[in-house]
């Protein structure tokens, strides 16, 4: 223990090392951006730190966002107003709608108007105790825009107190240049990836295995190239259909793989031989009204670890509270308050392969904390549409949790 | 015009007048707290008056949640994470749990603590743009701790910048002193009801008119309860079953029926023949897991004016952001953006009688508005979790959204 260390005391943990790793009237020591020490007040090791007072508060590890693509230009409140007043996805599509509109705006906007268009909705997450984003890309869908999306998810990073795991998702969608051309456009996917590799812009490699995506094939060809640069992988697998993607994916030992609605019993028993995680997206499954939940029961036995995230996209998940992710899967898919709270610190740092640096409180891992004025853990998923941190600790340093979205 | 007026320049209107009322660069003038000129701006008298900057942000009228439980103690997250773990309801009823558990606690409380306790919830509305709310008794069902809960709403706008109307919901449920005899209790409701309004604590009296609730002649005998006072009435209708409370209350005249899930069509015609509104709560719908919406295509055609509100309570709806419950009416339920920003705005006003004096940003109304960093009203319904209010207009006055909780 060493002077000019931070000793954080008067709060209960949720340390979630253990089921909710509760300990009342705990105390946390941190010591150069690190924690050192983990247990009760009264054994707390105090001498020559500086003493944090929690207010009685609840410290939970901070909450990881593992599944986003909060980077994009524009929105599509348009739409979401047509098709309520009647248009088809077909006049919309006419329209110049659905995907490709985000693709437009995306490839049309600079760098700068990129980070200032995405910097409010990654505020709005940042209030609520995230301290680690994953961001992918996915909108570019050629190599100048895929690498502007990933240099602005740096750019959170270094100008917000939040972490930014970038994931290059060049297989989302055909862009309209390639149609009718999908495995030529993933030629050109597997062309940028080294490139963008190069310039430090992948965490990860992720792609839309479905019918309205790309092929098992396709996917693979991808994964291939990840391989080659011993990049970890990822999967949108299951979400309208049993493509038998989960399998895929861990057949390449992949971090998570994400949606998994129409995941069958294969695909269980694959992740949780791979130790894939099960990401899972409600905000999506609630705005297009999907009535097919993912096989929570099943994962469950099975062991496989579940993640839950917002998914933040403009098109079928606007969603930029994780506290209400955490709400909707608990009340739309029953997991229970510990899973859904572990679904967004343990098992979502495992699902970022980060579970070694973050997501529970524990010696060792870095001080990422998030304060909370409530009475029990349980009140984070129960409550919808309240925002109980009190506080956030970014690798040791507290500070209030962002609110204004502006400056 | 008068000197010391203030005129609110560079914005966006959506008056809610007629539809959006959409007036791009518009202005309004506001003497003395009211509203004394609209229109574009161009146009807009500026002689003598004070000039504020809207940022060319979009301003509606302040939103009003025009049905809220929003004052209790305790909350139910303990119950909450037992049903998730498998308790049953019996289990849960049989442990303490339940509304009675809520009872308990708000007879517990003392003014001070129900404020305190309130206040955090209210807060989150007023991040929001809220303006008005209504809040509900119903937690105490005995004289001092009703007129305990409608003196805290009092305090509400007394201490926070927001207007309250109090409801009197003693027939909310059946208090265990009282077991076995629910004639007997709604005896001691009517008795209670005179010596509450001589306080000054009733503007409105509400029952829970359903087969767990109170049966169709109890609910009448608290309706006339009320016209002998000359109270307007509003009920909790047709949530669990189809009781014809709807055409009940609007027997009475009623300024709304509430909830309406199993609304059927004689219901709608009574509805729409007395003016009653239909406040919506797709709050409790989603949390409760309920399949069955309310009729929406039948009181849209019968020109019935449909209002969303929170429905904030304990066990039911622990709800307190205002535009999650416009999205919820939106995705859940196909109501339009146009038709939900209403249901906050113009109709929410007429489901409380006070559509005289709120609910659109026209001349003679409360200056009550709500100041949004949107591209067009729709965002409002479609985002998820983001909080676009730049700022909240009570009375004329400008201030910075509701964000801190605890000072
Ligand atoms: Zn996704
Ligand atoms: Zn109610």
């Amino acid at each position: 223990m060493e002077p000019g260390d931070t000793v954080f005391i008067n709060l209960h943990l949720a340390t979630m090392a253990d089921g909710y790793g509760e300990q009342r009237d705990g105390a946390v020591r941190v010591h150069d951006g690190r924690i050192a020490w983990v247990g009760p007040r009264a054994d707390a090791p105090v001498d020559g730190a500086r003493l944090v007072d929690g207010g009685g508060c609840w410290l939970t590890p901070g909450l990881i966002d593992c599944h986003t693509h909060i980077v994009h230009a524009g929105n599509r409140s348009d739409e979401f107003e047509a098709r309520l007043n009647g248009a088809s996805y077909e006049d919309i599509a006419r329209a110049g709608g659905g995907i490709m509109s985000t693709v437009r705006a995306t490839r049309a906007a600079t760098e700068d108007e990129l980070l200032r268009q995405s910097v409010p909705r990654v505020a709005s997450l940042l209030a609520e105790g995230v301290t680690t984003i994953e961001i992918k890309s996915g909108y570019g869908l050629d190599l100048e825009s895929e690498a502007r999306m990933l240099r602005v998810a740096r750019r959170v990073a270094s100008e917000l107190p939040v972490s930014v795991a970038t994931t290059f998702l060049g297989a989302h969608a055909l862009p309209p240049e390639f149609s009718g051309r999908p495995d030529d456009y993933i030629g050109a996917v597997c062309a940028m990836l080294p490139q963008l590799a190069a310039e430090g812009l992948v965490d990860a490699v992720d792609a839309f295995c479905e019918r309205i995506g790309f092929t098992n094939a396709q996917t693979e060809r991808v994964f291939d190239a990840a391989r080659q640069l011993a990049l970890p992988v990822k999967l949108h697998a299951e979400q309208l259909s049993d493509q038998r993607g989960a399998e895929l994916v861990a057949r390449y030992n992949g971090l998570s793989a994400d949606h998994l609605e129409h995941l069958g019993a294969e695909g269980v028993a694959a992740m949780a031989a791979a130790g894939t995680v099960a990401v899972l997206l409600p905000g999506a499954y609630y705005f297009l009204r999907d009535t097919t939940p993912p096989p929570v029961a099943l994962l469950r036995e099975a062991g496989v670890a579940m993640a839950v995230a917002t998914d933040c996209n403009p098109g079928t998940s606007p969603l930029t509270s994780i506290l209400l992710a955490m709400n909707m899967a608990c009340t739309l898919w029953r997991l229970t308050p510990q899973e859904v709270l572990a679904g967004c610190t343990v098992n979502a740092a495992r699902a970022l392969g980060r579970q070694v640096d973050i997501g529970t409180i524990e010696v060792g891992k870095r001080a990422d904390f998030a304060l909370w004025d409530i009475a029990r853990p349980a009140d984070l998923s129960y409550a919808m549409g309240l925002n109980p941190c009190r506080g956030v600790v970014n690798a040791g340093v507290l500070r209030a949790p962002v609110v204004s979205w502006r400056d």
